[in-house]
């Protein structure tokens, strides 16, 4: 059997410096020994066979179940060392049926309905809003931050994200904004307070997040403007100027694309604009990622533009821009990360140990996933005319302007 | 067979002011009476049965052969009042059929390969250069401008674009750029002059193309930093660091785009950036318009964003921007329809009558589609690595600055 590990594992490995001990006590390296070496141990042979059958999965498990341990480097490196060599290995039967099953299940998967998607909201944004403290901004922004120049430090490139949103929105005085999925409330805020929209309706089925929403526009003075509701996209009726939508996209799943755009288009005023801001990917549709799916966010689905755009053309919608952020969820991911192991004292008192591995595993996989793999996020602006928005972008950068001058007397 | 026209008509037209004459003297009108009154005369009833049974291809050739007159009312107008309506019309069984058919046949229609791609080009490009003369700016650019604000003049804005495009490229001292459809050399003399690009190898199948940007290229001293060579996209295999492609993409034809983009990341360098410029539609795809594939341009065809994009994912190429130029084409037509109608007693000089009436239908026809149909530009910036352009599109906006600043010392 370990002669199975050494094979599958150099199949998988071919750039970089791997060493392998395994549970009988054994020792072997794959790679061409470039790079930081990195050093993995099994700690039983059924850990090993797991990994065999199905590595895409149960590595991540493993790591969490600590019977695949970092001996040598750290685990973000062990995860980058395997996504640089992803597409680069060599055919292995067992895997692509592996592969080709998850494919043809993932329709299925994302059935989400109104109560599934709750459910599936809930598996992750109930967790303990002191959880998210830990490692978020102070505005809880638990999104892609928008890097204004690579030295930029989080709390900065968060509020310069909301900036770069509203700026897109094209804001007029006294407008009605949607935001779908506006969990704890900052950019819903924000647009209250700093771009001075008439109204904002922002809705979550996350119950922690909705208590957390509505303490803070009751803080800030911000109830008679800013409304937070526990609600489904499916479930409104009104309409809107604006609607903005701030990675939840991510949740809605391909079978409901169509649903999701056509009920936008529903709700949207025919001079009205919406900015869509999603995880996607850059290259051909993917699976989802069977460990994210299970432990992080389940039901979920990574988008390639192609995927999506069908959906928006048959909703009656006109795409009017499309930003492709690359590598800034690698620098948000970062700073989480970094935050998160700053405070991971912390966070096994509020959870356990098991917990801040899978948590570290989700950072740092998906930090290696946006710097080396074909993770983006397209931020897609939208609008029901042709002429409803200026002729070219420089408003944008003229609006984040406006709206620097007038920050600084928003209250974090 | 009046009756016929009429519920045609009236099925066609259900907002406006639309006033019928027929061969035989009748009279009708057709619409709500609203908006500015349009009347039109079919000189004989063959021209009335040619209409009815397919009004999408013969509305255009009976207005060349003067068999359908504009009696009250411009051109512009009439073909205004038709798009306003198209999409609200009821269902016709027999245009659905040939709605249908023209559908199913346009991936045949579009099997262009180098032969055929250059006859198709030179249907329409190696026409009299001096025709060109007439409505085109100075630099014979002949795609659409950017107009960075709304009066700005046709000879800035075709300017404008070459700095946009030229910015978007993001050009490093002394790289390669290839110029997939050079036309008469204008951006790729800008490249190497303005922007100090290293080398530019402009390429057309165009004959008549080719000997006027060869003798530009001289007249400028720039023969030999800047190269024209009549060619298919498909012959070459040098590499570049940057590719910009503007108004050709329409040709390439929808069986084709793999070939296309894969031959692309071909060409391009492994930090290699490009720049696709083309018209497209915002809706769901359509298929090819009739009457413009039969007299403008054989073979051509017009995509949404979603039929471009999978084969630029299966490429392996990476998107990092779309803008989608709204209104700049109609802009532009217009600026171009009324040099064309000022020259007008040159063009039929050139030419004859009715290939002036046909070159009007084609400028007033597209810049209708473009205010008030789907048609838009899609500005698709594509690289091969997810990190070969900046963070954020800031550059974008100061390369510009710096351009226009050299731009001075251009000639024209």
């Amino acid at each position: 059997m370990e002669r199975l590990l050494r094979s599958t594992l150099a199949g998988l490995v071919s750039r970089g410096s791997l060493e392998v001990h395994t549970a009988s006590g054994a020792r072997f390296a794959v790679g061409d020994g470039t790079g930081t070496p990195v050093a993995i141990r099994f700690t039983d042979a059924n850990a090993q066979w797991a990994f065999l059958l199905d590595p895409e999965l149960r590595f991540g498990e493993l790591f969490m179940d600590s019977r695949l341990c970092v001996e040598q480097g750290s685990l973000y490196e062990l995860v980058c060392l395997l996504m640089i060599n992803a597409g680069q290995a060599p055919d292995n039967p067992w895997l692509d049926v592996v592969d080709r099953l998850r494919f043809s299940l993932r329709r299925w998967k994302q059935r989400n309905d109104r109560r599934r998607s709750q459910r599936n909201v809930a598996h992750h944004y109930d967790l303990d809003a002191a959880l998210y403290a830990l490692f978020l901004d102070q505005d809880r922004q638990y999104s892609c931050a928008y890097f204004e120049h690579p030295e930029q430090d989080l709390e900065a490139a968060q509020l310069a994200k909301k900036r770069h949103i509203t700026a897109k929105l094209h804001l007029e005085p006294g407008q009605r904004v949607l935001d779908i999925g506006c969990g704890w409330g900052g950019l819903a805020l924000y647009l209250a307070d700093v771009a001075q929209a008439g109204r904002v309706l922002g809705i979550t089925l996350s119950e922690e997040q909705i208590k957390i929403a509505l303490k803070r526009a009751r803080q800030r003075g911000l109830d008679e403007r800013v409304e937070f509701r526990l609600a489904d996209y499916r479930e409104l009726s009104e309409r809107f100027d604006r609607i903005v939508s701030v990675g939840m996209f991510e949740h809605v799943g391909l079978p409901h694309y169509d649903a999701y755009f056509s009920h936008c288009r529903r709700l949207l005023k025919d001079d009205g604009v919406m900015l869509l801001h999603t995880i996607g990917v850059s290259g051909p549709p993917a699976h989802a990622d069977p460990w994210i799916d299970k432990y992080i966010f389940p039901g979920g689905y990574v988008p390639a533009l192609s995927e999506i755009l069908p959906a928006i053309e048959r909703a009656g919608l006109v795409v009017t821009d499309v930003e492709v952020l690359r590598q800034h969820y690698a620098k948000t991911l970062r700073a989480w990360r970094e935050r998160f192991m700053a405070r991971r004292d912390e966070a096994v008192a509020l959870r356990d140990e098991r917990f801040c591995r899978m948590w570290e595993f989700f950072l740092a996989f998906c930090e290696a996933a946006f710097r080396h793999e074909t993770l983006v996020v397209f931020q897609i602006q939208l609008a029901v005319r042709n002429d409803s928005l200026p002729l070219t972008r420089a408003y944008i950068a003229q609006r984040e302007t406006v709206l620097r001058f007038v920050e600084p007397g928003q209250i974090p």
